[in-house]
């Protein structure tokens, strides 16, 4: 049966193990331009997004292959009143594999239901991005340089309403992972996710101010969202404010100088640009985009590493 | 001088032969990857389309080249008045092919005699659209899995009004075809295209209601356009509306076991789903558009297969 | 350091020469797609454009890569709040060159502070046209097809608002190059740029009226922008309408016959084809567009030819 990615519990721990040596072997080696000659890959962005269509894009144009695709619904035959379905499997039958956004909760999944290739889910609504799953993995131990498994890890914002973080946790989990949250007192997470993190193996999860485990964690994620308009204005923490909108030092620190600060992008407010010499920062080093999409690509097609 | 495609009889019978056996050579052997290297074809689809665009640029990926090319008007020069006639002359210096959709019916001609490489003409207006002509031969041939000189097809639908119907009557003729409509009683064909494809060889042409034909066909031909909307109110026949718009199974129980239901897709109205598991319903199976693209290309490449 | 072309003069004559012979060594040759086998070019286009976009992207493809990229803001993150400044380094995360156009004056600049790869600037705002100096030079060398250094160059229309222009000028200096204007009375280049071309060598620059100078020039530059809208209306010359809406003529059979005409496109006035079959107007050839772009794109990646 054809394999999908809808939601990040798709993949098994062993899963999840081999994208990551797979990602690991393209960081190490470089990506051949032999791998996928002739491949084609289906980017479908029916909502904007830089970051998860062009890591595709350039992870197939680099294995040697091409992308076809669309942004938003112009352009289509959709516009003349072509069906959801009827667009999909049409891409299905021009390509080895699609990626998909789209606004609808149950998008991916209907996808995969027609799909005659892989449909991997870059974001469905506000319920998942299964694809930010192994990405996270990936972009983790690519930045700590060492394995992930049982790592401490801080998030700070706004996990009820980040897809990533939901996406992650169930993940964390299986890696074995500890963590801690401040969620601004606002925003903890379902409770579904939760124990569905405990289930997969989770070590430990508690609520408490950042300044109380900063200097315990390998690394600190910081959650889109922090500034007025995401946020409901009445949720939104005066306090915090200063913190969060002006400057990374009172965070980094306090860091320990192995650890990591990553921010799930894209950040929407304006930070200074102190920290971002500091190497402990990593969301503004050159990230190893191409290398994250190659992993999955080739992961799916069942292209030999 | 430079070989276009604007009109589906600009090609001879020995051409669609010969467009044919490309087709099935890489239906039969894969397209290799090395038959385009560096090769770049232009998709100018001024207006929407899935299938023909997306049929050419996955064709030219898996031949190892690449496609550049616009979605509407925005992003081009056009927007600050550059003419179309320019436009087209420099896509012709970027590229190696162009395949081209516009509303102007005479876009393609015009095209035609500004470019430096082939223009293929995929919609232009309500007048043409030739590529879908080779295209529908390729499909016919895929699905039958048999010769189709001389077959018997059956039409149900618009003749009158579907470009892609127009384009293929008198390439019928020329593959010594029988036709049967069924019009609705509403949609005949224009007196000219009839009058073409006899003088093409076609063996025979009569108008009929369904159910007198539908067990003698080889194929059978739904056009687009079966919902209100498109067709003029006054014309839409409400006895058929309960056959079309809910399901296949009358039309599929009466057809012949090695006989093909096939519809020129978009199709807009909602159909339901209780025939498509039938291996007769050809349009929802997995088509072969990278092959029909590759076919076009490489014949209008001059390149060897 | 990583090497940018935000402006014209970042290049030196040695590195002009070097691009001409790569350019020339791709006309003579052909464009091996062997040179960048799995790499990436952004182009990331958030103003219309016709040429510069599609021949760096015909250019990737011919030598064996692909492109990914932009043509607005629409389907960008961007659209959710991200920063030009992230939006551009993310891109070059992506890819391996970044091609820019931009309505912001110093955009190409910002975006040379954060890129990790090199930024060409095809356009930013009406300062200038980086990418134009290179290009131009290249089309004049292939349709003259003799050495450029030390020819004279005539410019009839806007050189004050012509950003291709003003790209030009400092490096016609540099190829010690002799320049007569004819700005129709109304449009002279800014003297920052008159100093700047002849500090870098100019043999000369005067203005005087077209028809005293037509019959001495090796090539006649017509500017973009002459016609009522964009040349404000107080200033449009009357008397000239008539030579320049209706006819290549008047110019034409006044220039040397080993003469070229080329006007800086997109042309938006229409003007008859009766001397578009002259071999000297060389705007309507068949453009060396693909190598253009090959030339630009191998120099900035260090690939060796």
């Amino acid at each position: 049966m054809q394999k999908h990615l809808v939601y990040s519990k798709d993949l098994t721990k062993a899963d999840y193990d081999e994208i990551l040596r797979r990602f690991n072997h393209f960081v190490k080696n470089g990506i051949s331009p032999d791998l996928c000659r002739g491949k084609v890959v289906s980017t479908l962005f029916f909502q904007p997004s830089t970051r998860t269509m062009n890591a595709f894009q350039s992870g197939i144009l680099r294995l040697g292959g091409g992308w076809i695709g669309v942004m938003g619904e112009e352009g289509l035959s959709m516009e003349k009143g072509e069906s959801f379905e009827d667009t999909i499997r049409e891409y299905s039958c021009f390509s080895d594999l699609i990626v998909l956004r789209h606004p609808d909760d149950d998008s991916a999944e209907r996808a995969a239901k027609v799909s005659f290739v892989p449909v991997l889910n870059g974001g469905s609504g506000s319920r998942e991005h299964a694809v930010a799953a192994p990405w996270v993995l990936m972009a983790m131990e690519y930045y700590l340089k060492r394995p992930i498994q049982g790592i401490k890890i801080g998030i700070y914002g706004t996990p009820e309403i980040n897809r990533v973080t939901k996406a992650m946790m169930p993940i964390f989990g299986m890696f074995g992972m500890d963590v801690v949250i401040d969620d601004l007192g606002h925003f903890p997470l379902p409770k579904d996710i939760e124990e569905k993190s405990k289930e997969n193996g989770l070590k430990g999860l508690r609520y408490d101010k950042l300044e109380n485990f900063i200097g315990d964690v390998d690394i600190l994620f910081l959650t889109r969202g922090l500034q007025k308009g995401i946020i409901p204005p009445d949720k939104f923490p005066k306090e915090k404010e200063e913190l969060i909108l002006k400057s990374y030092k009172p965070i980094t620190e306090k860091m320990r100088q192995d650890a990591i600060l990553y921010m799930l992008k894209p950040r929407i407010f304006e930070v200074e640009l102190d920290a971002e010499q500091d190497p402990r920062v990593a969301h503004v080093k050159k990230e190893p985009y191409a290398e994250l999409g190659a992993a999955l690509i080739t992961y799916y097609l069942g292209i030999k590493i």
